[in-house]
């Protein structure tokens, strides 16, 4: 028996789950697991379906879900399987770390295929996992100029997620829109919409703020404006400094990271306009 | 149109959710908001379905679906309502303080009939809401004596729920069994299963632990350790005494109390042996 | 033995901790608990001293402490008493009704001398534990015109701080001004700088955070930018509308504000700048 | 300018910090930090100073402030620098992982001298790291036989700490006395004292708490009675088996170890009978 994501998105309407829950049960698919959402402001409804069953009748259940659901709708059943991560980073070593210790350890349903940096620095950590890394260093050159090295250097890899672990460039459009959307995940050092921008430890050193957090979104063309994934905070007070602020953060960002990661591999994560549904 | 809970709980079996669904949408209840789970041990089968529709026919609506979920299982329509609750104190006026507040600003959805005490400490706050207090002390008498006098007492309000806000006695199985499964909520002040039994303050104190917490759960006749609806708890250091680290736990227990009691009313709890399905 | 909190605040400088804990010393002060700090920035020195003794002598100490401490430092010693706080609110219960439980209780060292507000929502529940309410309507009057009324209102109160208890009206500087800096604390209901001004709960819906929260802080002329005392912040998700992240962020609002007070009227709390220090 | 850390500990008396603070001020070094406590029930006093100055007479300093405190008092000036820590492991790789990448990146100003596990699983992780793996296997011998061989391959070591990271492994007597009193840290996952013993993530499912933890201690010769360091809690709901609880709680064992590692390294952290003071 082997086990699938059934993911559902459409208009919402009268008896959705009864008819994609009876289909279900018509190709004797056991349901595992079942979350659903239908949206407050334009009743958009999401559901994503564990299912237990023979699925080499997928293609007609995925046919005849069609017709249950609304035109405009999308149904995809999804293997469990680990996902091809590409990571871009800059120096900092921490988000990357955890992601190496956690692929290799099992504890993220990832194989991390290359690490590309405009910096060498992590390329030692990485070489220790036996993990390919690429420097493309922005020195000397414009913001397109090394986006179009970046993006070569992409190309040789294959994946389904690119994670910016701490990769320290402004994106371009041009370079943004040569993903898939949903595929293209991001950190940001801080509790976002607050201290959008530069150095936002600094920031918040200069508010006098009690609580400091991290942001994982999808990227988008609105600088730190893509859909916010998962969130986390931790208390601060005057005692710290805005370096101490920024080495408390990295805990918490690498947390947010893999969390928002863990359930975007695992099919949970549905985006909507600016907005996520996170089963 | 209104709005009523369906609440069922079975056996686990292929087909239920697409059965129950199926039914709703044929009786053209719109499901709001749906949430099952089946237990990991032993398949029993849960779920929570907020419906919205024309209810006159609700009796065949529930006659059917017995129909459809296996021999043994329950399903019941619930109306949406303030629900009547009986308070039993001692001296001690945060939770009592706050169900008052609650209930007066309509945060809560419930009515609180009556208060009893077995000292008249919070009779005064208690008549400033205009809602009868009655005290039972307990001086002077065997636990069987006052608890016979407390069970007269009760006896005169109507009530959904009793719940225990601080009240400070050990309750006797005779005690216990005079009301239904799942009516009884108390507030332990101690993250439970650590520090069962008397001053549990103290006894974090004497251990050194760096977290205190609170717990809700209902009543049954292993002390402390009927099923667990909510827990909560906040971080100490050396600096807290045994009362400081009382006095900071009262938070958390009015906190984590409301939490438990809404979840209740709102017929989001199910009991399954000594724990709890929260929806 | 009486207990007082000796306050010290000056510039840095070398043997400061030796000179002011020796003055102490010399005058057989006992020191219960001391915290001291000292900005990164520009070097300002912050002490708070819990004293026991016989303050009997107090006037010479403090003469002598004087010349410890380096020229523009202050030096006060503070009786441990229970302040009078002065309410204003517009229509929500919640964090009225909390001050009001927690003082009556004696839970907080608080005595509420008088409730203010735009509307008399809140009058049946002040008067319940006999706290003096006055409305000032806003209606028809120009801002002017109405602060104008608030402050002769205010006039006739004795008062340490005035809490803004989730009273939604914009004040003028004219009406900041006339309160002592560090007397005037407002609670906001969203965790700052974020969704600074109109509805926040909204503009957090509207962005699809993950974590809403709330910020007490000291008001000032710069609007929802004053020195923060407190934050915090609860979990949401895409279950979340608009109105329900309000009734969620409610707890948060009272819990951020009774904490900040609590630490001002311990005289735990310096300004400095537009920061705090918190100890 | 060189920066220390003066630790003092004795009987609490009049006047000590005045003494202590004026003992430093007389050899000219300055205060950067300061933090003390008294307990409540024994009246010990705590104090760690961070000093910075020219320690050529760091000797005389201590002589001198020998006399300041009380008989039967410790004051020890420590250096800051990088500390030596030996793991312990058996087969999980997250904390050691943790604690590989931390030590690596800078993250934790330790040294890890080397690892010994009673299987070779994770041998290969930490060669990555260049760091030796010594695998002293149970299998075949006593508990005292293979504890014999694990004080003989310890020995080799030259440490400061050993950090026990899963070491899953019952400590006899003899094993702990072989180490110097707060030298052995072990981090146990579950939020001490509830779920003492084997299997807490079994236990936690069983009891159905709603919130499970992890802790850091001291090893004392009271299997899990060790003075607690450092503790924290994630959420958990119905959902959870007691496998995701295991892996769900990882995170937290690593994070509570890994901040326990970091206050002790630091000189935070004093031992009080069965409890730490942590500054």
């Amino acid at each position: 028996m082997e086990r699938r994501i059934l993911r559902t998105e459409c208009p919402d309407a009268k008896g959705l789950i009864a008819g994609i829950t009876g289909t279900c049960f018509k190709y004797q698919y056991n349901i595992i697991k079942n979350d659903q959402f239908s949206t407050f402001d334009d009743s958009r409804f999401f559901m994503r379906t564990e299912l237990e069953g023979d699925f080499s009748t997928a293609d007609s259940f995925i046919e005849e879900l069609r017709h249950v659901i609304p035109d405009g709708g999308i149904c995809k059943l999804m293997p469990i399987q680990r996902k091809k991560v590409l990571v871009l980073v800059t120096k900092e070593a921490h988000v990357l770390g955890d992601l190496l210790i956690k692929s290799y350890a099992g504890a993220l349903p990832i194989d991390i295929v290359g690490v590309i940096g405009n910096y060498d620095k992590l390329e030692d950590l990485t070489r220790k996992f036996d993990i390919p890394f690429v420097t493309v260093s922005h020195e000397g050159l414009s913001r397109e100029e090394h986006e179009a090295r970046m993006l070569e250097a992409i190309s040789r890899f294959e994946f389904d997620y690119v994670v910016l672990a701490k990769y320290m460039r402004i994106l371009t459009p041009n370079f943004v829109n040569s993903f898939p959307n949903g595929s293209l995940i991001n950190i940001h050092h801080s509790f976002l919409p607050a201290f959008i921008g530069a150095k936002p430890y600094q920031q918040a050193f200069n508010r006098g703020v009690k609580i400091i957090g991290a942001t994982a979104h999808f990227v988008t063309n609105d600088l730190d404006e893509g859909p916010i994934i998962a969130q986390d905070v931790i208390k601060v007070n005057h005692n710290y400094s805005a370096e101490s602020m920024a080495k408390a953060g990295r805990d918490v960002e690498r947390q947010v990271l893999v969390r928002a990661l863990s359930r975007v591999v695992d099919g949970k994560v549905f985006i909507h306009g600016n907005k996520t549904v996170v089963f």
